[in-house]
Protein backbone atom coordinates (compact mmCIF):
# COMPACT_ATOMS: atom_id res chain seq x y z
CA UNK A 1 0.00 0.00 0.00
CA UNK A 2 1.07 3.06 -0.83
CA UNK A 3 0.18 6.94 0.53
CA UNK A 4 -1.25 10.09 -1.38
CA UNK A 5 0.13 13.58 0.04
CA UNK A 6 -1.08 16.88 -1.54
CA UNK A 7 -0.49 20.35 -1.88
CA UNK A 8 2.39 22.58 -3.06
CA UNK A 9 3.77 22.99 -0.19
CA UNK A 10 3.33 19.97 1.42
CA UNK A 11 4.91 18.22 -1.48
CA UNK A 12 7.93 20.60 -2.13
CA UNK A 13 8.78 20.12 1.75
CA UNK A 14 8.81 15.94 0.56
CA UNK A 15 11.19 16.72 -2.44
CA UNK A 16 13.57 18.54 0.29
CA UNK A 17 13.46 16.36 2.35
CA UNK A 18 14.75 13.44 -0.09
CA UNK A 19 11.24 11.63 0.11
CA UNK A 20 11.03 9.20 -2.91
CA UNK A 21 7.78 9.89 -5.09
CA UNK A 22 6.44 6.77 -6.91
CA UNK A 23 4.50 9.10 -8.97
CA UNK A 24 3.96 12.84 -9.21
CA UNK A 25 0.69 13.97 -10.61
CA UNK A 26 0.53 17.77 -11.25
CA UNK A 27 -2.02 20.13 -12.89
CA UNK A 28 -1.63 21.74 -16.03
CA UNK A 29 -1.62 25.25 -15.23
CA UNK A 30 0.27 24.95 -11.38
CA UNK A 31 3.70 26.57 -12.90
CA UNK A 32 5.34 26.75 -9.87
CA UNK A 33 5.07 23.03 -8.65
CA UNK A 34 6.14 22.32 -12.34
CA UNK A 35 9.02 24.67 -12.54
CA UNK A 36 10.15 23.15 -9.09
CA UNK A 37 10.28 19.68 -10.05
CA UNK A 38 12.07 20.67 -13.35
CA UNK A 39 14.81 22.38 -11.26
CA UNK A 40 14.93 19.59 -8.86
CA UNK A 41 15.13 16.88 -11.57
CA UNK A 42 12.13 14.61 -10.48
CA UNK A 43 9.61 13.36 -13.27
CA UNK A 44 6.21 14.02 -13.10
CA UNK A 45 3.25 13.91 -14.98
CA UNK A 46 0.95 16.70 -16.40
CA UNK A 47 -2.50 15.88 -15.16
CA UNK A 48 -6.07 17.57 -15.61
CA UNK A 49 -8.67 18.91 -12.64
CA UNK A 50 -10.20 15.85 -12.99
CA UNK A 51 -7.70 13.57 -12.69
CA UNK A 52 -6.73 14.80 -9.30
CA UNK A 53 -10.31 15.36 -7.66
CA UNK A 54 -10.84 12.13 -8.38
CA UNK A 55 -7.88 10.81 -5.85
CA UNK A 56 -8.41 13.50 -3.36
CA UNK A 57 -9.72 16.87 -2.29
CA UNK A 58 -8.21 19.95 -1.80
CA UNK A 59 -5.54 18.87 -3.99
CA UNK A 60 -4.30 22.39 -4.62
CA UNK A 61 -2.88 21.49 -8.20
CA UNK A 62 -0.62 18.56 -7.38
CA UNK A 63 -0.37 14.94 -5.51
CA UNK A 64 2.61 12.68 -4.99
CA UNK A 65 2.34 9.25 -4.00
CA UNK A 66 5.37 7.75 -1.76
CA UNK A 67 5.50 4.34 -0.42
CA UNK A 68 4.89 5.02 2.96
CA UNK A 69 5.76 7.60 5.74
CA UNK A 70 8.85 6.41 7.54
CA UNK A 71 9.19 5.49 10.64
CA UNK A 72 12.33 5.06 12.75
CA UNK A 73 13.96 2.99 15.65
CA UNK A 74 13.99 3.91 19.36
CA UNK A 75 17.47 3.59 18.95
CA UNK A 76 17.28 6.48 16.12
CA UNK A 77 16.44 9.10 18.21
CA UNK A 78 18.14 7.97 21.96
CA UNK A 79 20.95 10.93 22.29
CA UNK A 80 20.28 11.83 25.79
CA UNK A 81 22.47 15.61 26.89
CA UNK A 82 21.24 18.42 28.48
CA UNK A 83 19.53 19.26 25.54
CA UNK A 84 17.82 16.45 24.34
CA UNK A 85 13.89 16.41 24.33
CA UNK A 86 11.80 13.03 23.23
CA UNK A 87 7.94 13.80 23.18
CA UNK A 88 5.64 10.61 23.74
CA UNK A 89 1.96 11.12 23.17
CA UNK A 90 0.04 8.49 24.27
CA UNK A 91 -2.97 8.16 22.02
CA UNK A 92 -4.02 11.24 20.54
CA UNK A 93 -7.32 10.49 18.57
CA UNK A 94 -7.59 13.32 16.51
CA UNK A 95 -5.03 13.76 12.74
CA UNK A 96 -5.17 17.88 13.63
CA UNK A 97 -3.44 17.11 17.17
CA UNK A 98 -0.79 15.08 15.36
CA UNK A 99 0.14 17.03 12.64
CA UNK A 100 0.22 20.43 15.06
CA UNK A 101 2.63 18.37 17.60
CA UNK A 102 4.79 17.39 14.77
CA UNK A 103 5.09 20.71 13.30
CA UNK A 104 6.15 22.28 16.57
CA UNK A 105 8.75 19.44 17.42
CA UNK A 106 9.89 20.94 14.06
CA UNK A 107 10.27 24.59 15.26
CA UNK A 108 11.44 23.69 18.67
CA UNK A 109 14.34 21.28 17.90
CA UNK A 110 12.62 18.26 19.32
CA UNK A 111 14.53 14.39 18.72
CA UNK A 112 12.17 12.79 18.34
CA UNK A 113 7.95 11.22 18.45
CA UNK A 114 6.98 8.47 19.96
CA UNK A 115 3.57 7.46 19.46
CA UNK A 116 1.72 3.60 20.38
CA UNK A 117 1.38 1.66 17.58
CA UNK A 118 -2.67 0.41 18.30
CA UNK A 119 -5.40 2.99 19.55
CA UNK A 120 -3.41 6.40 18.54
CA UNK A 121 -4.18 7.85 15.21
CA UNK A 122 -1.46 7.46 12.94
CA UNK A 123 0.82 9.49 10.67
CA UNK A 124 -1.40 10.11 7.62
CA UNK A 125 -2.47 12.33 4.83
CA UNK A 126 -4.12 14.22 6.78
CA UNK A 127 -1.31 14.27 9.83
CA UNK A 128 0.76 15.34 6.47
CA UNK A 129 -0.46 18.69 5.82
CA UNK A 130 -1.64 19.90 9.15
CA UNK A 131 2.24 18.83 10.13
CA UNK A 132 3.15 21.84 7.04
CA UNK A 133 5.59 19.36 5.84
CA UNK A 134 7.26 18.38 9.97
CA UNK A 135 6.33 15.16 9.29
CA UNK A 136 8.98 14.60 6.81
CA UNK A 137 11.45 16.65 9.08
CA UNK A 138 10.89 15.38 12.81
CA UNK A 139 11.63 11.63 13.57
CA UNK A 140 8.69 9.62 14.54
CA UNK A 141 8.77 6.48 16.30
CA UNK A 142 5.92 3.47 16.94
CA UNK A 143 6.26 1.40 19.89
CA UNK A 144 3.80 -1.37 21.26
CA UNK A 145 4.54 -1.08 24.73
CA UNK A 146 4.89 2.50 26.28
CA UNK A 147 6.05 1.25 30.13
CA UNK A 148 8.70 -0.69 28.57
CA UNK A 149 10.07 2.03 26.29
CA UNK A 150 9.91 4.49 29.10
CA UNK A 151 12.03 1.69 31.04
CA UNK A 152 14.60 1.83 28.00
CA UNK A 153 14.54 5.72 28.20
CA UNK A 154 14.78 6.06 31.99
CA UNK A 155 18.47 3.23 31.45
CA UNK A 156 19.67 5.43 28.76
CA UNK A 157 19.66 8.39 30.98
CA UNK A 158 16.39 10.53 30.45
CA UNK A 159 14.19 11.58 33.39
CA UNK A 160 10.56 11.26 32.32
CA UNK A 161 7.74 14.46 32.62
CA UNK A 162 4.15 13.88 32.78
CA UNK A 163 1.61 16.33 31.43
CA UNK A 164 -1.01 15.35 33.92
CA UNK A 165 -3.14 17.73 36.34
CA UNK A 166 -2.99 16.15 40.12
CA UNK A 167 -3.33 17.21 43.62
CA UNK A 168 0.52 16.71 43.53
CA UNK A 169 1.14 18.01 40.18
CA UNK A 170 4.19 20.82 40.35
CA UNK A 171 3.60 24.00 37.84
CA UNK A 172 5.55 23.34 34.57
CA UNK A 173 7.22 26.55 35.26
CA UNK A 174 9.22 25.13 38.23
CA UNK A 175 11.22 22.41 36.75
CA UNK A 176 14.31 23.05 35.67
CA UNK A 177 14.93 20.88 32.55
CA UNK A 178 18.24 20.91 31.95
CA UNK A 179 18.72 17.12 31.62
CA UNK A 180 17.70 14.77 29.07
CA UNK A 181 13.96 14.87 28.88
CA UNK A 182 11.06 12.98 28.01
CA UNK A 183 7.85 14.82 27.85
CA UNK A 184 4.64 12.53 28.17
CA UNK A 185 1.09 14.13 26.64
CA UNK A 186 -2.00 12.02 27.18
CA UNK A 187 -4.85 11.68 24.78
CA UNK A 188 -7.12 14.09 24.12
CA UNK A 189 -10.65 12.50 26.47
CA UNK A 190 -8.19 10.86 28.71
CA UNK A 191 -4.82 12.18 29.20
CA UNK A 192 -1.69 9.74 30.36
CA UNK A 193 -2.81 6.55 31.69
CA UNK A 194 -2.48 5.38 35.44
CA UNK A 195 0.62 2.73 34.56
CA UNK A 196 2.68 5.43 32.12
CA UNK A 197 1.83 8.39 34.93
CA UNK A 198 3.42 5.90 37.80
CA UNK A 199 6.55 5.43 35.75
CA UNK A 200 7.08 9.65 35.41
CA UNK A 201 9.78 11.13 37.23
CA UNK A 202 7.74 14.15 37.69
CA UNK A 203 4.58 15.26 37.12
CA UNK A 204 3.21 18.87 35.68
CA UNK A 205 0.69 21.19 35.31
CA UNK A 206 -0.11 24.38 33.69
CA UNK A 207 -2.70 26.87 35.85
CA UNK A 208 -5.79 26.69 34.84
CA UNK A 209 -7.48 29.86 36.14
CA UNK A 210 -10.93 29.82 34.22
CA UNK A 211 -13.99 27.50 33.75
CA UNK A 212 -12.09 24.77 31.42
CA UNK A 213 -10.09 21.96 32.94
CA UNK A 214 -7.87 21.49 29.74
CA UNK A 215 -6.31 22.96 26.99
CA UNK A 216 -6.57 21.12 23.46
CA UNK A 217 -3.37 19.12 23.41
CA UNK A 218 -1.20 20.18 20.84
CA UNK A 219 -1.81 23.65 22.42
CA UNK A 220 -0.40 22.09 25.78
CA UNK A 221 2.51 20.39 24.04
CA UNK A 222 3.51 23.73 22.35
CA UNK A 223 3.91 25.60 25.67
CA UNK A 224 5.48 22.87 27.48
CA UNK A 225 7.59 22.27 24.46
CA UNK A 226 8.96 25.62 24.61
CA UNK A 227 8.98 26.03 28.18
CA UNK A 228 11.34 22.93 27.95
CA UNK A 229 13.63 23.68 24.68
CA UNK A 230 14.57 27.20 26.96
CA UNK A 231 15.21 25.64 30.00
CA UNK A 232 17.50 23.62 28.04
CA UNK A 233 19.41 26.48 26.26
CA UNK B 1 -31.70 33.75 13.98
CA UNK B 2 -30.78 31.43 16.32
CA UNK B 3 -27.87 28.92 16.98
CA UNK B 4 -27.48 25.45 18.04
CA UNK B 5 -25.06 23.84 19.80
CA UNK B 6 -24.99 20.00 21.58
CA UNK B 7 -23.07 17.81 23.44
CA UNK B 8 -23.32 17.20 27.47
CA UNK B 9 -20.35 18.96 28.28
CA UNK B 10 -20.69 22.07 25.84
CA UNK B 11 -24.42 22.20 26.90
CA UNK B 12 -23.71 21.95 30.49
CA UNK B 13 -21.01 24.87 30.20
CA UNK B 14 -23.68 27.05 28.87
CA UNK B 15 -26.43 26.06 31.64
CA UNK B 16 -23.74 27.12 34.06
CA UNK B 17 -22.96 30.53 32.27
CA UNK B 18 -26.53 31.27 32.43
CA UNK B 19 -27.13 31.04 28.67
CA UNK B 20 -30.35 31.48 28.12
CA UNK B 21 -31.66 28.43 26.09
CA UNK B 22 -35.08 28.97 23.80
CA UNK B 23 -34.79 25.01 23.38
CA UNK B 24 -33.50 21.99 24.92
CA UNK B 25 -33.54 18.66 23.30
CA UNK B 26 -32.41 15.42 25.73
CA UNK B 27 -32.59 12.03 23.97
CA UNK B 28 -34.51 9.63 26.07
CA UNK B 29 -31.30 8.06 26.93
CA UNK B 30 -28.77 10.59 28.01
CA UNK B 31 -29.42 10.49 32.15
CA UNK B 32 -26.73 12.25 32.95
CA UNK B 33 -28.33 15.52 30.39
CA UNK B 34 -31.60 14.84 32.24
CA UNK B 35 -30.92 14.94 35.68
CA UNK B 36 -28.47 17.70 35.32
CA UNK B 37 -31.31 20.06 33.79
CA UNK B 38 -33.82 18.83 35.84
CA UNK B 39 -31.45 19.95 39.21
CA UNK B 40 -30.73 23.40 37.39
CA UNK B 41 -34.56 23.73 36.96
CA UNK B 42 -33.81 23.81 33.31
CA UNK B 43 -36.97 22.87 30.90
CA UNK B 44 -36.39 20.35 28.22
CA UNK B 45 -38.11 18.29 25.27
CA UNK B 46 -37.32 14.54 25.63
CA UNK B 47 -36.41 13.23 22.41
CA UNK B 48 -35.55 10.53 20.16
CA UNK B 49 -32.24 9.96 18.14
CA UNK B 50 -33.91 10.53 14.98
CA UNK B 51 -35.47 13.82 15.47
CA UNK B 52 -31.66 15.10 16.98
CA UNK B 53 -29.80 13.41 14.01
CA UNK B 54 -31.87 15.72 11.47
CA UNK B 55 -30.64 19.31 13.42
CA UNK B 56 -26.67 18.42 13.95
CA UNK B 57 -24.01 15.55 13.59
CA UNK B 58 -22.23 14.86 16.82
CA UNK B 59 -24.72 15.71 18.78
CA UNK B 60 -23.60 13.35 22.08
CA UNK B 61 -27.20 12.94 22.35
CA UNK B 62 -28.16 16.57 23.77
CA UNK B 63 -29.04 19.96 21.46
CA UNK B 64 -29.86 23.19 22.51
CA UNK B 65 -31.32 26.17 20.98
CA UNK B 66 -29.44 29.49 22.20
CA UNK B 67 -30.29 33.19 20.63
CA UNK B 68 -26.72 34.18 19.86
CA UNK B 69 -23.41 33.94 20.95
CA UNK B 70 -22.93 36.59 22.90
CA UNK B 71 -20.48 39.85 21.94
CA UNK B 72 -19.41 42.30 24.08
CA UNK B 73 -18.52 46.28 23.93
CA UNK B 74 -15.16 47.24 23.71
CA UNK B 75 -15.71 48.98 26.81
CA UNK B 76 -16.22 45.81 28.60
CA UNK B 77 -12.43 44.48 28.63
CA UNK B 78 -10.66 47.38 28.83
CA UNK B 79 -9.41 47.55 32.75
CA UNK B 80 -5.58 48.64 32.13
CA UNK B 81 -3.37 47.14 34.58
CA UNK B 82 0.34 45.35 34.92
CA UNK B 83 -2.08 41.69 34.65
CA UNK B 84 -4.51 42.42 32.22
CA UNK B 85 -3.66 41.09 28.95
CA UNK B 86 -6.38 41.33 25.34
CA UNK B 87 -5.95 39.41 22.33
CA UNK B 88 -6.64 40.29 19.20
CA UNK B 89 -6.69 37.70 16.09
CA UNK B 90 -6.53 39.54 12.65
CA UNK B 91 -8.38 37.29 10.48
CA UNK B 92 -8.38 33.67 11.43
CA UNK B 93 -10.30 31.57 9.08
CA UNK B 94 -10.12 28.31 10.98
CA UNK B 95 -12.83 27.88 13.59
CA UNK B 96 -10.67 25.17 15.24
CA UNK B 97 -8.18 27.77 15.92
CA UNK B 98 -10.68 30.02 17.35
CA UNK B 99 -12.16 27.32 19.45
CA UNK B 100 -8.35 26.22 20.63
CA UNK B 101 -8.10 29.96 21.65
CA UNK B 102 -10.94 30.77 23.33
CA UNK B 103 -10.59 27.44 25.30
CA UNK B 104 -6.70 29.15 26.35
CA UNK B 105 -7.79 32.55 27.07
CA UNK B 106 -10.02 30.87 29.32
CA UNK B 107 -7.70 28.73 31.07
CA UNK B 108 -4.83 31.84 31.45
CA UNK B 109 -7.61 34.22 32.18
CA UNK B 110 -7.08 36.78 29.68
CA UNK B 111 -9.58 39.54 29.83
CA UNK B 112 -10.87 39.96 26.65
CA UNK B 113 -10.45 38.60 22.17
CA UNK B 114 -11.24 40.80 19.64
CA UNK B 115 -11.74 39.64 16.35
CA UNK B 116 -12.64 41.61 12.94
CA UNK B 117 -16.56 42.08 12.03
CA UNK B 118 -15.18 41.15 8.29
CA UNK B 119 -12.95 38.48 6.84
CA UNK B 120 -12.80 36.31 9.99
CA UNK B 121 -14.44 33.37 11.35
CA UNK B 122 -17.17 34.23 13.38
CA UNK B 123 -18.46 32.58 16.79
CA UNK B 124 -20.56 29.99 15.55
CA UNK B 125 -21.49 26.19 17.07
CA UNK B 126 -17.80 24.50 15.69
CA UNK B 127 -15.88 27.16 17.59
CA UNK B 128 -18.11 26.52 20.82
CA UNK B 129 -17.87 22.57 20.44
CA UNK B 130 -13.85 22.97 19.81
CA UNK B 131 -14.09 25.81 22.76
CA UNK B 132 -15.13 23.44 25.35
CA UNK B 133 -17.26 25.84 26.68
CA UNK B 134 -15.41 28.73 26.44
CA UNK B 135 -17.06 30.84 23.86
CA UNK B 136 -19.30 30.93 26.92
CA UNK B 137 -16.76 32.39 29.50
CA UNK B 138 -14.50 34.38 27.44
CA UNK B 139 -15.65 37.74 26.50
CA UNK B 140 -15.52 38.29 22.86
CA UNK B 141 -15.89 41.84 21.02
CA UNK B 142 -15.99 42.47 17.14
CA UNK B 143 -14.96 45.52 15.50
CA UNK B 144 -15.31 46.59 12.46
CA UNK B 145 -11.54 48.73 12.17
CA UNK B 146 -8.88 46.92 13.95
CA UNK B 147 -6.38 50.30 13.44
CA UNK B 148 -8.94 52.73 15.34
CA UNK B 149 -8.84 50.09 18.14
CA UNK B 150 -5.74 49.59 18.75
CA UNK B 151 -5.37 53.57 18.93
CA UNK B 152 -8.10 53.56 21.52
CA UNK B 153 -6.12 50.70 23.55
CA UNK B 154 -3.31 53.04 23.51
CA UNK B 155 -5.18 55.95 24.33
CA UNK B 156 -6.48 53.56 27.73
CA UNK B 157 -3.19 52.35 28.53
CA UNK B 158 -2.06 49.82 27.09
CA UNK B 159 1.19 48.15 24.93
CA UNK B 160 0.78 46.18 21.58
CA UNK B 161 2.43 43.64 21.05
CA UNK B 162 2.47 41.72 17.65
CA UNK B 163 3.34 38.26 16.54
CA UNK B 164 5.09 38.25 13.39
CA UNK B 165 8.39 37.04 12.31
CA UNK B 166 10.70 39.82 11.01
CA UNK B 167 14.16 40.83 10.52
CA UNK B 168 13.24 43.06 13.53
CA UNK B 169 11.34 40.99 16.08
CA UNK B 170 12.47 40.07 19.19
CA UNK B 171 12.30 36.86 20.71
CA UNK B 172 9.28 36.65 22.76
CA UNK B 173 10.98 35.73 25.86
CA UNK B 174 13.17 38.81 25.58
CA UNK B 175 10.20 41.41 26.19
CA UNK B 176 8.99 41.75 30.36
CA UNK B 177 5.31 42.17 29.73
CA UNK B 178 4.63 43.79 32.95
CA UNK B 179 2.30 46.40 31.69
CA UNK B 180 -1.29 45.89 29.99
CA UNK B 181 -0.65 44.00 27.14
CA UNK B 182 -2.34 43.84 23.90
CA UNK B 183 -1.27 40.42 21.97
CA UNK B 184 -2.17 40.40 18.01
CA UNK B 185 -1.93 36.93 16.45
CA UNK B 186 -2.06 36.76 12.72
CA UNK B 187 -4.40 34.79 10.20
CA UNK B 188 -3.13 31.31 9.18
CA UNK B 189 -2.08 32.06 5.59
CA UNK B 190 -1.08 35.83 5.48
CA UNK B 191 0.40 36.99 9.35
CA UNK B 192 -0.71 40.51 10.68
CA UNK B 193 -1.56 43.07 8.13
CA UNK B 194 0.97 45.78 7.18
CA UNK B 195 -0.77 48.53 8.63
CA UNK B 196 -1.64 46.62 11.68
CA UNK B 197 1.93 45.66 12.05
CA UNK B 198 2.87 49.57 11.66
CA UNK B 199 1.03 50.13 14.91
CA UNK B 200 2.54 47.84 17.12
CA UNK B 201 4.71 48.59 20.10
CA UNK B 202 6.58 45.52 19.69
CA UNK B 203 7.06 42.65 17.47
CA UNK B 204 7.67 39.19 18.82
CA UNK B 205 8.71 35.88 17.18
CA UNK B 206 8.88 32.63 18.67
CA UNK B 207 12.06 30.86 17.65
CA UNK B 208 11.77 28.35 14.64
CA UNK B 209 15.26 25.88 14.67
CA UNK B 210 13.95 23.59 11.78
CA UNK B 211 12.39 23.01 8.52
CA UNK B 212 9.10 24.68 8.67
CA UNK B 213 8.80 28.32 8.67
CA UNK B 214 5.59 29.04 11.22
CA UNK B 215 3.12 27.50 14.04
CA UNK B 216 -0.14 26.64 13.90
CA UNK B 217 -2.39 29.71 15.16
CA UNK B 218 -3.16 28.73 18.41
CA UNK B 219 -0.42 26.92 19.34
CA UNK B 220 1.28 30.11 18.39
CA UNK B 221 -1.36 31.93 20.39
CA UNK B 222 -0.81 29.56 23.32
CA UNK B 223 2.78 29.53 23.94
CA UNK B 224 2.77 33.73 23.53
CA UNK B 225 -0.28 34.08 26.07
CA UNK B 226 1.17 31.32 28.81
CA UNK B 227 3.98 33.63 28.07
CA UNK B 228 3.01 36.92 29.14
CA UNK B 229 0.74 35.52 31.97
CA UNK B 230 3.52 34.48 33.93
CA UNK B 231 5.43 37.27 33.44
CA UNK B 232 2.48 39.22 34.87
CA UNK B 233 2.22 37.27 37.83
Amino acid sequence: MSELICGTNLVKAAINESVKLLNLYIYTENKEMISFSKEKGISFQKVDKIFLDKKMSNHQGVIAEIKEFKLYDLKEIINPSKSSLIVMLEGLEDPHNLGAVLRTADAAGVDGIIIPKNRSVKLNSTVAKVSTGAIFSVKTVEVVNFVQTIEKLKAAGYWIVGAEATANSSDYRSIKYDMPTVLVIGSEGKGISRLVSSKCDFLVQIPMRGKVNSLNASVSAGILIYEIKKEQE
